[in-house]
């Protein structure tokens, strides 16, 4: 088996005994990536030179005994929004092009001092703002389980290198799903984290105060691993929250498998009509195991219906505050559709932004009450699995709507965004084409680590599903 | 002397060792609202009954042994923007000229717990949008030391009743320097805490992300006793921080009076050709005092000429927001220039307001930095003394400016609502009319106990400037 199908979980041991060089991985990381990328296209830049410099440096280090951690030695990849210092950093854009930043994003600072190595800068929707990955100017993202077919975004050259075996974790970006759709697509792990739990400094905004940094990984245990380096508080974000960090890689143990008692939200009322056959029914199996594990599943009015499209006002905002002047200047450079969007934001009124702060200010106050009640809360992550590259129409209840201009693909995401609160999205299962499902799971603010045991418990009592890997490794 | 011409350091001794009983104290206010008001007008409602039943129950709490602290028995006040339970709450409008809460503000909820006796609502700038209290619709609020000129606003009443002593102290709310405009015509102490200091939750909002509740007093130390019953943490209030509280007064002795060696930052160029000569002359002999103590005075090149116009833009767009439904259904009930000032808010885009909160977070940054240089900021409070009721233009530099629609009596206070730092404003001369000059302090965030020690320093070593009192206790 290829060293790139294993998670950090697996690799870390072989790197600190010395059984796996750094260099090796490496090498073999870019040789896969050199094999897929011609189906996959999930990176915009890829940085043999420097990740394999990285390499050599690593693997002088542990020779020497200063094993640094679980990352040291571990090849990963970056959404093309974080910025690295001498590397350009595009953003998915034909504006940014030959951008290249002075500075590291804190979030490739903290992983670089934990030793891991930078491998590329994956491909996205131009400047995170939409969910299908197809880019007007580095093309679309090609999912590993079926190449006809989308990967989701705008993280999906993050979640597709994840899958494909091109990277060993990828760091992604979510402002209304854009982890949690594309790792439900691609079939891999992506954990938004609280807002504020990590450093969004040097990372190009698109909703500064929805966007959210976190990881995509193969297992929940490497989002561990990787939250446990990523979180903290960084004075220079203003976003960044005073939590201390922890080990979250020390919650994941025999005790974490058992989750009787667990009190888990659901709100059917709020997807009941919308979900594809398959996802409803992964998502049933997902419940019959937490109810038979002992869980107890209750059911919620759904708090806020609208947390949809007032979350969609804020990112308009915010967007196109960030985007006005580019905008003016060559906003022929934009891919028509995300120009669109943007200029949208243009003639929104002060008092519509600011009353959409109101109410996102209310929701978290209902989601601090609602969370009295209950441990966490669960959904499916996307209403159905991935379509075709280049689909004009998807089913959104009784409507065919355009994925690319209707935010179908975040209707059961965008709530953690605009509450704010962590979740992750996990496999659950595939549909009869062979197509991974994801469900999602939400915890109080900062409750990352029981967030995290209660996917532990699922993925492993799963083993079918997470073993299952895509049809680019046969 | 009076009773009420006494501050709470010297009332509350007496409370508690019984030599005054809070009965008289109260009855001795409640006569002296009678005779002050038909002059002043620093009042909207006045509690006679509910006062005196408070002042019977502290009377016998205090007979009982049960003395509560410093607060216990003293008649206070408050700017008719704190809900009231049971007792209407006008924001100094025709609109809620009827409008009776349900609930207390957190702030009046804290002072009754103190043992504090609410005597009665002030008068106020309507809505607490304008700086010169001429209130269309309860009539202007006229200053104590001359009763043709204004008191300045929005806490005008709060600033008036406490030099005519119709209260011992009162609760204002300063947005762009509403607590310490009025502290400095009316010649008292007005504190505005750092931002998140003190609850604001069922205080009517004009900006909520500038607005700061604090107190208006007869002294530096009364400043300290009130905030140290206000401080505190409420998760109620979206605003609020997460900051423990302290006993304030406890840093304001002998200690405090050295002020050697503390860097005392002065920006001249921002003001220099706008002060009014009575108010340059005054400010230049706090600042030989300073020296002369053995401060250094380190002069600064502004950091943000612009915090006036953006902090406008903030304030504009909020304002408009929490007014917007009446302003649609019942518009006319306004002054006519308030709801001007409102109405300009309409058409402010999203994209303003969020670049004038990018402006704000740049800003704070900056203090931050300048911070590390100096220990306080030091301005005067306001270019000129009062100027006469109804007074059509008064002189900004080169332009004969209205001073109802021009913020020029906010030029110097605004910062401190835009950066959030922590200001106190106290009397430092009179001018050749005797009317009341100020000058501000501003410490860094949450270092209130060092702004009110330089400021009790000051004090104490101007007994002259301290115990002047206003005509109106001839």
């Amino acid at each position: 088996m290829s060293l790139l199908q294993k998670p950090v979980a697996e690799l870390a041991p072989l790197l600190k005994t010395k059984q796996v060089s750094p260099l090796e991985l490496v090498r073999e990381c870019l040789e896969r990536i050199e094999k897929t990328e011609p189906l996959v296209n999930a990176y915009i830049s890829v940085l043999d030179e420097s990740a394999l410099t990285a390499a050599r440096e690593a693997e002088q280090e542990i020779l020497q005994g200063r094993y640094r951690g679980l990352l040291h030695g571990i090849p990963y990849s970056a959404k093309d929004l974080y910025f690295t210092k001498g590397v350009r950093t595009t953003g998915g854009s034909a504006i940014l092009a030959e951008h290249v930043p002075t500075e590291n994003a804190v979030a490739v600072d903290r992983l670089a001092a934990a030793g891991a190595i930078l491998v590329g800068k994956n491909n996205l929707h131009e400047f995170a703002y939409g969910t299908t990955n197809e880019n007007d100017h580095y093309g679309p993202c090609r999912n590993p389980w079926d190449l006809q077919r989308v990967t989701g975004g705008s993280s999906g050259g993050s979640a597709a290198s994840v899958a494909a075996g091109s990277s060993t974790f990828s760091m992604g970006t979510d402002t209304g799903g854009s982890i949690r759709i594309p790792a439900s697509f691609c079939g891999v792990v992506g954990l938004k984290p609280t807002y504020g739990r990590v450093s969004k400094r040097g990372v190009i905004p698109l909703s500064w105060s929805m966007d959210h940094a976190g990881p995509l990984t193969q297992t929940v245990w490497d989002a561990a691993a990787a939250l446990t380096e990523l979180a903290g508080y960084d004075p220079g974000d203003p976003g960044s929250a005073d939590v201390p960090g922890e080990d979250f890689t020390a919650g994941l143990n025999e005790a974490a498998l058992d989750i009787k008692g667990l009190v888990v939200g659901i709100c059917p009322q709020y997807y009941n009509g919308l979900l594809q056959p398959a996802v409803a029914q992964a998502f049933a199996q997902v419940l019959a195991w937490f109810e038979a594990g002992g869980a107890v599943i209750r059911e919620l009015t759904h708090p806020t219906r609208d947390a949809f499209s007032v979350g969609s006002i804020i990112t308009m905002a915010e967007a196109y505050t960030y985007h006005e002047k580019n905008l003016e200047q060559c906003g022929e450079k934009y891919g028509p559709s995300i120009r669109y969007r943007l200029e949208k934001g243009q003639y929104l009124p002060a008092s519509a932004y600011i009353n959409a702060l109101r109410l996102r200010q209310q929701d978290r106050q209902i989601w601090e009450s609602l969370y009295r009640e209950i441990d966490l809360y669960l959904s499916p992550t996307v209403i159905m699995p991935a379509f075709p590259i280049g689909e004009k129409t998807v089913q959104f209840g009784p409507d065919a709507v355009d994925p690319r201009t209707n935010p179908v693909l975040m209707y059961l995401t965008s709530l953690g965004d605009f509450n704010g609160l962590p979740v992750i999205s996990l496999p659950c299962g595939f549909s009869e084409e062979g197509l991974p499902i994801g469900f999602q799971i939400q915890g109080k603010p900062f409750a990352e680590m029981q967030v995290l045991q209660a996917a532990y418990a699922y993925e492993q009592t799963h083993p079918a599903i997470r073993e299952r890997k895509c049809g680019l490794w046969k």
